[in-house]
């Protein structure tokens, strides 16, 4: 395994490890599932410590973000079937930096409207998500965690 | 002038003309500020034909459109000294593709929320736009349109 001296003093903000769950690291970001069945979302975390902003990594960094951000929303589409993805990077409550990946369907709990605030969470029953983290983490290429 | 045959058949959605206004053109991206001065609130629509999601531009787009993204949170960060950046592709609505940029205060009208559907947009005064606009235009060394 090749060690990542960058990531060495990261960690996961408890908030967002809240009601979440690990799917694995992808080579820039830790990649999680949030614990809502109304809406397949994925969190892609950066591991750099310390960082807000998209704009504070550096732009080798900026880039894999894009492609770890890309590969996630191809992987979430083919896996969901959905009819839109959502792509957001906000943290006005978490600053840690975490982009949301969201696959979005018309007739879901928010649409059209962004997800956000608007259904309570809605947790997977344990064979629904398994059914989904088994491909995902497949398609995906992670390292497990 | 530099052409540009790939952004030849490009068109602006009507429904991202209306109550925005044109900032100018970076070298993918079409810019416009939207008309609500409750938050500084830049689009950046890709000159892309048919194109929804960030994941159906190639490879050199994205690393472009991601470079355009930063540029664009630089300067409004520098011009608002806003506490964080909102970045977000959604689409649900209209779907030709278009990435808010968005400068957050605390203590703005959605604050901590995400700002869609929370407050009624408010027009800018004439004399506040043109302050905002001039030097947004010049930071972002745009080709005017």
């Amino acid at each position: 395994m090749i060690s990542d001296p960058a990531s060495a003093d990261w960690s996961l903000d408890p908030l967002l490890e809240k009601d979440t769950v690990p799917i694995g690291d992808m080579p820039l970001c830790h990649v999680r599932l949030i614990n809502d069945a109304t809406y397949p979302w994925l969190l892609l975390v950066p591991r750099r410590h310390g960082i807000i902003e998209i704009m504070e990594l550096d732009f080798i960094e900026q880039a894999q973000l894009m492609s770890e951000i890309m590969q996630a929303s191809r992987v979430l589409k083919a896996q969901t079937q959905c009819d839109k993805i959502n792509i957001a990077a906000l943290g006005n409550v978490v600053p840690q930096l975490h982009v949301h990946v969201i696959a979005r369907s018309r007739g879901d709990a928010a649409w059209p409207r962004p997800v956000w605030g608007v259904a309570p969470a809605r947790s997977y029953e344990k064979s629904d998500m398994d059914a989904l983290l088994a491909p995902l983490r497949q398609r995906l290429a992670l390292t497990p965690v």
